[in-house]
């Protein structure tokens, strides 16, 4: 999407063809700062240290990461230590590893001096097949926008809510839950976005604000605890929100809170719909709040809060007293009776399992 | 309750007789300072400056600055500008008047050199009355809880979640949704309590688990996004939260985000409770989500957090980009239908009209 006008991607190949280039999001919302990414060293520590972060783009960085190390060792051995140095920076993301199993496919039988080529071209079809699917996925949802938008007088605002960042940040473009709302405002509908802060970690104020701001959406930042409160006098028409994983009853893994988030909806009449690439969908699991364990997280993060002072620095301070106990559960799971529509590159589906099923029958 | 082993008010009379001591609250939770307020124009500046805060408190303090104002000078022009030199410190806050109407209707009509000892008297009863009142609400409460630990299994331990500070800091003794919990655990009942952070002032985690600590007992400082999943997980074996109205019909008026958790504790059968003490019920007012007007506050408490650097210097940072748009509504209605009682110093009510009709007859 745009920064300042400027159309701009989560990672790209840098001009020379020798590196790709990075936005180092660890350094958003205070600062934006590209990094030249040139060796595996550096691709795994842009990885390990959330340089880059959000499934999809997690993935497309590994596999030029793959061409990078190729690019200065096509050698069996380093192709392996490629994979293995890659694969452990974030041991539990499963788009990383099918990146690598990817390039991997591509160069193992190949002769050395035809490796880096490709995985170099494997890497940017990744990069290209995650843009295609958020444009499917932003496609679909821009009906559901555009049908409220015609309901609306005078042309008033659409006003959708969003919970972390499932936004182009984390992904190589356009963004999951936010490729509906770009492709909205691009085509001139009046639409608002209510980012949640999304604690602990403040992915809704520091990078859905932010990667909004930027393409100039109209956004509000609001502490999580305010949705309720629009729902019920009729600020929200709609929730939309991205998923890490989808079960295959409909059942929704997400950010913590957005559970709460649905239960409003449903008590207001909101519709509440989750953005997805199909690979998302995990045909394996049935009951999300009984089957999948939630990942809890250092109690820093919630102890903890980093920010900009008044002088320009970055500052971390200490919100919770000494002495306290922490919990930093991860994500919750949003039972699928609440959920009125998944938006997926191939449609919006019903959260059931039968409508699942129909859509993706060559994987159910 | 107990700092450290020792017995504390929020607020007290020096042992010199000559002034009030308090807890001067924008230090914590990081450092604890007690402040001695000996004039009137001290008392208005604790209160301003938010130095004592929550309604109860707020009402005592400005009884006792009355005090101190009449001390320095009895005339009717010292008491009347007394009088209007505490309300504007926070001309919303009802309590704050109720207390200045008590003393000046005990002194108006007083020799000037009995005013301030007849301040002081009154001033004095404000304050036992609330304690009073606080500790009728936990007696009730307390009945709820050892219900609960009644129906445990090999003494585990009972989880409360509340959320924002209901606590004693908010009131001169005991508080008011904390009462239950400190005489519960003042009794030896196992009993553990999920403060929400509750964004965006976070009461919760620096001043709910701030005074939980001091006194004792077991507590977790959750994001405010966590509850529902603890809920889903059988976690949670009530909610106590407080309120600053409820209204005829038993909707209740609270911090931003108790909706969330009363839809959270009915989607998951966890019982909901409002303690208050009962002048908090507002008879003029029916349907609180159509009739209360939410209260906007500034940006900068959304957009900006303060706390403790690891060199111990208390700092402020910002933590929403430039250029974003924040909102911070810091009051949501919760709709009596979500509530399971309210815990008041006559009784665990029904948040209905009739019943509430039926305990208050003299107010109905």
């Amino acid at each position: 999407m745009k920064i300042d006008g400027k159309p701009t991607r989560t990672i790209w190949v840098e001009g020379d063809g020798d590196a790709v280039g990075i936005i180092d999001q660890t350094q958003l919302p205070h600062r934006f700062v590209t990094t030249r990414v040139a060796t595996l060293e550096e691709a795994a520590h842009a990885i390990k240290s959330m340089q880059v972060r959000g499934a999809p783009l997690i993935g497309a960085a590994a596999a030029y990461g793959m061409w990078l190390a190729l690019k200065a060792d096509a050698s069996d051995e380093a192709l392996e230590r490629a994979y293995a140095v890659l694969h452990a920076t974030r041991p539990t993301a499963i788009n990383l590893k099918w990146a690598l199993d990817e390039v991997m496919a591509v160069v193992r039988n190949r002769p050395r001096a035809e490796r880096a080529a490709a995985a170099l071209k494997r890497a940017n079809e990744i990069a290209e097949e995650d843009v295609a699917i958020n444009q499917g996925i932003g496609r679909n949802g821009l009906k559901l926008i555009e049908g409220i938008a015609a309901r609306k007088k005078n042309g008033e605002r659409v006003n959708v809510l969003t919970h972390c960042n499932a936004g182009w940040l984390a992904t190589v473009d356009w963004g999951t839950a936010t490729a509906p709302i770009y492709m909205a405002h691009d085509k001139g509908l009046p639409i608002h976005v209510f980012a949640d802060e999304t604690r602990p970690r403040n992915q809704g104020a520091s990078l859905t604000a932010w990667e909004l701001n930027k393409h100039g959406v109209p956004h509000t930042v609001i502490p999580d605890n305010t949705g309720g409160h629009l729902m019920q006098h009729g600020m929200v028409d709609l929730v939309i929100v991205g998923t890490d994983r989808v079960t295959a009853q409909g059942d929704v893994c997400n950010k913590i809170g957005t559970y709460l988030k649905a239960l409003a909806a449903r008590d207001n009449n909101v519709p509440f719909y989750v953005a997805l690439p199909s690979p998302t969908i995990d045909f394996t699991v049935s009951d999300g709040v009984a089957e999948i364990p939630i990942e809890q997280r250092g109690p820093e993060e919630v102890a903890m809060m980093t920010g900009k002072t008044k002088d320009g620095r970055i500052e971390t301070v200490q919100i919770v007293p000494d002495g306290s106990d922490v919990a930093n559960y991860a994500f919750d799971v949003t039972p699928a009776r609440l959920v009125t529509g998944l938006i997926t590159e191939r449609g919006v589906l019903k959260a059931e399992r039968a409508a699942l099923k129909a859509a993706f029958p060559e994987r159910a």
